[in-house]
């Protein structure tokens, strides 16, 4: 399992405590790295835009690298070292440290497509899921409020399973955000009890479908921008039912929704 | 905020550890016993047929209690024997011990209506959301395979919301009772890749759909019941995308197509 000495790189103390303090959202916004384990994760950043700092791995794992990067640094290092660099209970073959993509709005995307905008999402394992969820159903963007949960923390990196790769997340002052979408004339919608019937209501291609916060929903200075109040009807109408649905959900079920409009178009 | 020792019960130090051992399920099966904690859900419980054992709760919250149980045992304690026994970070008003209710499975609620069956779900967040959905969805029942993620595991009962209170969760040999389900011919649906695209198939009122494992899916025991594959298509149709949809994202999108064509039509 384990690589010879001789051909393997042993990490250093440092570089281990380096790689390890990726834990913490300082560290990550210090270096400007964070890390990602395991093949099938590190291969579908491989092959996107974002930029590798260096990959350590076994040399089997070495040899299936494929990469587009020219100047990719490439450590064989043992199972032993692996395993100390990780934060998975198994051991992953591969840790790959990356860059965080500075993030650039290309406000021709925002005008023509649907984004989802994450209004202080605190939970890393709603992160997790709504950027997978953004992914299965094409959405490009996700624009989070300064004080969301952060999408490079180890956890919710591994909990995209690879769609970090294919969906562009912004963290960005909200309300600068939203002034400058409003000006734009985008759309903008958000699940409010008092909304319309989102099975009934008219769904645009386009626009910003806002998710609010796990206990306290979406802010008053955001509410302010949204042109659209939705709400996600209940069934039987008119019977008691869970105060709300988690945020994850909804959000589901709302892409869902715009997404069966085209679907059923085409 | 404490109450007075006078008037108090002071609970004893084998009172604590029995509570305490909730925790873990085989001292609620052999027990019978399961912990909800805080007013909202506790109060949800006592307005369903689960029957508490007994409550422990401020002077003040005790004051508040409406319950339709003749022999109630509500026990006033201080704030600092309530933290003694809550498993959350804040200590809740009222801790609620009650017990777990009997499965017993009305056929005519299962052939009639949509059923939600989980085949080896793990993770307890996932239970908890999905009873959430269901509750949301008027989904009246949920069947598990003995193998999934206990509901009554307290950090389950908190998710779920007062969900618990409206959501019959029944533990039972998917085998056996998907061989009745068969049957008695109700239409069993299950998400496969090469399954009908769930937006233009035909939906019946009633039902059982299948949700798999979060690693496996569903098992082929199960899969030999399913008699309609559905599939959630991705979007844009052909393009590389995360390979899976998180099990409870998945469930909440079936369940609201479902919804809506009721709603829909209505």
């Amino acid at each position: 399992m384990g690589c010879q000495k001789s051909s393997c790189k042993v990490l250093s103390k440092n570089k281990i405590k380096l790689i390890r303090s990726l834990d913490l959202k300082k560290n990550r916004s210090a270096t400007g790295l964070f890390i990602a384990q395991g093949k099938k994760l590190v291969f579908d950043l491989l092959e996107s835009d974002i930029v590798a700092s260096e990959l350590f791995c076994t040399r089997q794992a070495a040899s299936e690298i494929v990469s587009h990067q020219a100047d990719l640094k490439i450590e064989s290092v043992d199972k032993e070292d692996l395993a100390r660099i990780s934060f998975l209970k198994t051991t992953p073959d591969i840790v790959g440290i990356f860059r965080i993509p500075k993030s650039v709005i290309d406000w021709d995307e925002i005008k023509d497509q649907l984004t989802l905008v994450l209004d202080a999402i605190q939970d890393p394992g709603n992160m997790g899921t709504i950027v997978r969820l953004a992914d299965w159903f094409g959405i490009r963007n996700i624009i989070c409020s300064d004080d969301s949960a952060d999408l490079f923390n180890p956890k919710v990196v591994q909990s995209t399973m690879g769609a970090l790769a294919r969906v562009k997340v912004h963290y960005v002052s909200l309300s600068k955000f939203m002034n400058q979408a409003k000006e734009l004339a985008i759309p903008i919608y958000g699940t409010f009890m008092e909304g319309e019937n989102l099975y009934k209501c008219d769904l645009t291609v386009n626009g910003l479908v806002v998710m609010g916060n796990e206990g306290n929903g979406i802010s008053e200075n955001t509410t302010a921008f949204i042109s659209r109040k939705i709400t996600i009807p209940s069934y039987p109408p008119g019977v008691a039912t869970s105060e709300s649905l988690n945020v994850a959900m909804a959000a589901s079920i709302i892409c869902s929704e715009f997404r069966r409009r085209s679907i059923c178009k085409e």
